[in-house]
């Protein structure tokens, strides 16, 4: 197995394969064939890792190949350095740790989450070298082209003695991961929950998996999507009301993705009582590209969802999605398949809406989640959140937007860019703002761009408990502004409103009032919710929805 | 095995499991296991496939399903009639036979190459219920949310008894398929060339494929992107140059994607020679989201390319791209890897730079391939020249493109995307149009939107024999427009050109000639060609590209 020598007066053309043959031999002896023990684990990291190398330390929106983080958190810096981390998720404490002790140093990324904060001092003092945030099919895409890991550390339920790996309804991003690093000669090793004569369903050949691990413990995940219907605000409830009236019903919204926020989360749960009385079931939001949601079962249960695909997996929700392989995809095995890089595309080129939430938008409708001490990362809403123009198959709602927003040139259609908030967020915090907070971050760590979640050219309506503005519609910046305004409620950029023209907007349907909509705030009670707690949801989904600890006050 | 019985009172939520057992119940007594003998699979397909099913019968840019596709030509068309076909490449005689029996009624596609006359026949008849026309990635998409498979029948190049696919460098489109189907509780069946004992790589896991049959005859294969550079002109060579000094150098291009046409071929074989004089290499053309293209063989030898991922393989290249493990993606058992949705993905958000030619531009730079009388469909072009709206990650040749734009608002990113054409085409057609071919068609078919490849204003650069049009600094569209005629040479088009409006835009560098730019039309000569002929690009491969039979005059 060793490399032959090589002629120097020849062009070498698999170095990269010589490299990894070196790397493997290296390990080979803290491994029995694939199979590593979990003491010898740092010792392998050491043998397989050299400094500079791109590593990929999965990472994901949810599931979290922790065992392995905190093992490579561990190694010696003097051996191991400067790593450049290409990851999706930087979540763990152990993921900045990397950064504190000089074994990594370049970092490029989707998100963060709750190490917003320390990744923004990190930066700040600058012990962190920032590539780039990115939107995840970015980061993935980037995978392909330059930045391919060397080696990828990836997690799974399961695995045999041949590398087969089981993730069950977590698969999320790893097959993307794992393609990109095992077929660019880069070397992948799994931790696994267990390993097992025979997986119950393939999600990785093992032939692209060089070495296992039984893991001490389950790997973590985090329950992300999991919104307790208690927190559900009337003011939440309304700006649901007024999404459907303005833009589900009238644009016949049946393919789209939710965002993560109450508001949402609202709409979900508005669908079996108050959509079921506009007599909208089938009408709209039968097909998403979305996690399975909790609060989106009692909609389920009654028959509006026809189909869904998801990014990845929630907690508690394992047995309630193997039970409707009508709605889900699910494997041979009996349980969900979920995969990252496919929901994303399926969210950006195959649905008609993208509807969420934002912490700040701007005059022009730019959005943003980035406060002026944490870097959330992005995520997926820039690449679900914008116009593809590569798209060309038509939908009824497609080329309505399309009809009204009549730019110059040949006709088009349009993808529906829907941010759901209230005007003030919490701690009375207004959300809109003349400039985002994200532009004074970005002289500060000096980034190339401002981070903006979804640039407002791309932003067709803007919904809050005032009504609902059509950007579609407005043909002037002008117009736009005053519209963003119109909306804003008492917020200083609401305040700022030219009430003639606003009125003129309304006029023209580019704003719409709750009772230019029907919409009456004295029904938008709690009463409206399908279900109010938790346990409800459970409940509606006959006792298949096993609630995580932390939502469970019963 | 049979289904327990249903109680009518309660939801069943799992019917299509139900009817995936029922299917493969009626099909088991076709098959040893899961592999089927030829003449067997005609009453498999008949116990298999309902009338009405969404059916994938693979169909990608290259690789075909060709015997299945035959053996569901013959069904009866009494007993399985209406299928709605969706798959990428509708290019074999037999995937239109389908509709002309009856067998197949609907159809979503990407690519239709050769059978763009017989289809748009069809269409114009009537024997075919239009679903759209869409780029690949965009109708992937689909497969997971509203236009998911229910019986794939894919093709592999051997395959073990479980059903585990072996597919060498022509993955292409089989993973996505596959995936959608397998796991929507679909039936895969896959053709294979061979069944071995053990396949010398798993491309797609055995227990998401439920049948196998050996095709009598190895699968058909086109070979689509080998362009002889005996073909190639000197007016090609000249536009290849102005490309390389009014583009590829300015901007910094390193991460790109050329078309299939002998313009970007053309710029391929000049990199060695042109590139090489002007001090580029390892300064553009470094990374690439590409097919392996042969005439590409000559830049890689001389060390200009670093990294490509492929959409699909291309006859003749298995052996190069082999051997060349540190360029090309390649699996443990040393053969080239692709995956075109992951290369389409990769061709959108993680390239800097497409650039492509096509039939025809309008006024406002809308492009198209349709003619009257054909319907090519679109195949990757949509995709990768559009800008992606949710792309986050900065390069220079990016940031400086988004400078140029300077737009409204916060300061963005932009994608280079490139149309480079002779003014005039085959059979001295003009290239440039005062309205495209695609909108009578859209008329004629009754097509919801005018097919157009590339919309206008995505588009950034037009490259000619006249010069090079940056789009990016036009303010007005009425300098869009004269950028446009500026290079549009002697066809109507050019000759419609306000000629003091022309010079002004050179004045601005909106318009540059080949002098602005140091390109002299007498250097462009075939002497620029680091290779003339197939058989060069044999000898710049040391003999690992074994040219198909058609390219060999030798």
């Amino acid at each position: 197995m060793t490399a032959p020598p090589v002629d120097a007066s020849e062009p070498v053309w698999d170095k990269t394969r010589r490299a990894r043959e070196k790397r493997l031999q290296a390990a080979a002896r803290f491994a029995d064939g694939k199979v590593v023990a979990p003491g010898d684990v740092q010792a392998l990291l050491t043998a397989i890792i050299r400094s500079g190398d791109r590593v990929c330390l999965e990472g994901d929106n949810q599931k979290q190949a922790d065992f392995l983080a905190g093992q490579l958190a561990g190694l010696d810096p003097q051996t191991v350095h400067d790593l450049h981390i290409v990851q999706s998720g930087l979540v763990l404490a152990e993921h900045l740790d990397l950064f504190e002790t000089g074994i990594a140093k370049k970092l490029d990324f989707s998100y963060s989450g709750p190490q917003g904060g320390a990744l923004a001092r990190a930066l700040s003092a600058g012990r962190i070298e920032l590539g780039a945030i990115h939107t995840y099919i970015e980061l993935f895409s980037r995978y392909f082209i330059d930045l391919t890991p060397h080696v990828a550390l990836t997690v799974a339920r399961a695995c045999d003695r041949d590398g087969n790996l089981y993730m069950g309804p977590n698969t999320e991003d790893s097959p993307v991961v794992i393609e990109a690093t095992a077929f660019k000669q880069g070397i992948v090793i799994a931790q696994v929950d267990d390993i097992v004569d025979k997986v119950p369903r393939v999600d990785v050949p093992g032939d692209r998996v060089d070495f296992v691990v039984k893991s001490p413990k389950p790997f973590y995940l985090e329950p992300l999507f999991t919104r307790d219907p208690a927190q559900i605000t009337e003011t939440q409830i309304l700006t649901a009301m007024l999404a459907i009236r303005g833009i589900y019903e009238p644009y016949g919204v049946t393919r789209l993705n939710h965002g993560i926020g109450f508001n949402t989360a609202a709409i979900e749960l508005i669908l079996p009582t108050y959509g079921e009385k506009l007599g909208l079931k089938g009408k709209i939001a039968t097909h998403f590209a979305l996690n399975p949601h909790p609060t989106l079962i009692p909609a389920i249960e009654s028959g509006w969802v026809q189909q869904i695909h998801s990014f990845g997996s929630e907690v508690g929700m394992d047995g309630y999605t193997s039970a409707r392989p009508d709605i889900y995809f699910t494997g041979r095995d009996g349980s969900m398949s979920s995969n990252r890089m496919f929901c994303q595309a399926a969210g950006l080129y195959a649905t008609d809406m993208f509807i969420g939430s934002t912490l700040q938008i701007d005059l022009q409708g730019n959005s943003s989640t980035v406060t002026r001490d944490r870097i959330a990362g992005f995520g997926g809403a820039p690449n679900m959140g914008s116009d593809p123009h590569g798209r060309r198959h038509a939908s009824e709602a497609w080329l309505k937007a399309g009809r009204e927003a009549a730019g110059a040139g040949l006709p088009r259609g349009r993808k529906l860019v829907v941010q759901i908030v209230e005007t003030f967020g919490e701690k009375m915090v207004p959300t809109f703002v003349e400039k985002l907070d994200s532009l004074e971050l970005a002289e500060a760590l000096k980034l190339k761009l401002p981070p903006v979640m979804i640039y407002g050219d791309d932003v067709t309506h803007i919904v809050t408990e005032e009504g609902v503005a059509n950007l579609l519609l407005c043909r002037t910046p002008d117009e736009r502004e005053q519209a963003i305004r119109g909306v804003a409620g008492y917020t200083e950029v609401g305040r700022g409103r030219d009430k003639a023209m606003v009125e003129a907007l309304r006029a023209r349907k580019i704003i719409q009032r709750p009772e230019d909509l029907g919409v009456s705030m004295l029904d938008a009670s709690r009463n409206l919710l399908a279900a109010r707690s938790v346990k409800d949801l459970m409940y509606w989904s006959g006792n298949l929805y096993d609630p995580p600890a932390k939502f469970r006050n019963w």
